[in-house]
């Protein structure tokens, strides 16, 4: 083994989320790989927010890579046929949901890794304060590791991919102070499914709503810029 | 049940193995519809003949997703500082696999199949007569298969996603038999990695040695349109 640092790719939207697990990953000794999405998402301006994130935390590379999920549609994130709804409380999958999108998002951070001969990749999936994704939970986790491990060159040649998920257990509140005892200014952070092009968040979504009961349990000072 | 034909996202190259497997999957009833990538590969013509495929099987639908696995690189397939090698016999995985490639392939025709309320995906693997690629395995087919159905809102609802491969245990002679049997003529396929931008084919890749091979164990006379 060289001294060097281990390797992570790490998905990164810029949204609370994301920023701390980028925040955790770095804690813990690895050299960093910042990977975002131009995807056809309505909030372009989480993109400009991962790059400043990026920067902050001093990824070696961050990635925006624009693939065309507003092709396929079928989510109100991605297709203008179809509103962002408030927050509501359901046990229904929201129509927030992407199809296949962390399937897509990790195939991708699959394909880096194996370039970049990395073998971790971060992401920011939470399995309680989340809107009932199929794609955020443990079981979906460790399936995908599975199939990655099957899939490429350097799984069959026994090195093997580990998708590391540091905040699939906590709560909002929980992620909360880990970021911010990690140095996390959730200020440069943007969460929201509508955000206006200065990063605003409208205060009404799903994403929304979590957040602002994380701060309140967190017992933090909600620094979220809200619509006017 | 309706007596509507049941739908089916079908990977479409415009290959050989491809092409065969869209004849097979129509001659099984399904309602197909097929999706080609625009991924940054060298052999552009590609597309052009999977359009062509497509229409001629009379697809519902055919989609040309733009992805960006050239900003990925690593491979001899889509980066341009590494050339095509000719074919030469190994049991090394050669350079011109794709890191990650099926996995986003299939992954993307998860999320297609999704929002067409579609259970069926069609990709023609094949694990014999292949380069050696670990994600044309059964064993990764299987893995994707349960991950896909934990990662979508239809796998969780108990419409079970089915990754279909009827290719995966024949030789290149009898997948050529069985598509001639079901009217493909393959002299409307390309199978080469560097096919120029008439679609001829090299003739001196791995692609084109095992699809040379396949005619003459086939005893079909070989229809490809090689570069003078």
């Amino acid at each position: 083994m060289s001294d060097a640092k281990p390797k992570a790719v790490v998905l990164l939207s810029g949204g609370l989320d994301s920023t701390t697990t980028l925040a955790i990953a770095k804690s813990q000794g690895f050299e960093c790989f910042a990977l975002s999405f131009d995807y056809g998402q309505k909030q372009k301006s989480e993109l400009v927010t991962a790059a400043n994130v990026a920067k902050i935390f001093n990824a070696t590379e961050h990635r925006i890579m624009k693939i065309s999920l507003s092709d396929i549609g079928g989510s109100a994130l991605t297709d203008d046929n179809i509103d962002v709804p408030d927050f509501k409380e359901s046990d229904e999958i929201p129509i927030t949901y992407v199809p296949a999108r962390n399937t897509i998002f990790l195939s991708y951070a699959l394909a880096w890794s194996e370039v970049l001969d990395c073998q971790h990749i971060f992401i920011g999936v939470n399995a309680l304060d989340y809107s009932g994704y199929p794609d955020c939970r443990q079981e979906y986790i460790d399936a995908f590791s599975v199939m990655a491990n099957l899939a490429t060159k350097q799984g069959v040649e026994g090195q093997k991919i580990n998708i590391q998920t540091p905040l699939i257990n906590l709560s909002k509140a929980q992620i909360i102070q880990q970021g911010v005892a990690l140095g996390v200014d959730y200020a440069n952070t943007t969460t929201c499914y509508q955000a206006n092009e200065n990063g605003e968040a409208c205060g009404v979504c799903d994403a929304c709503e979590y957040r602002k009961i994380g701060f309140f349990e967190a017992k933090i000072k909600d620094p979220t810029r809200y619509q006017a």
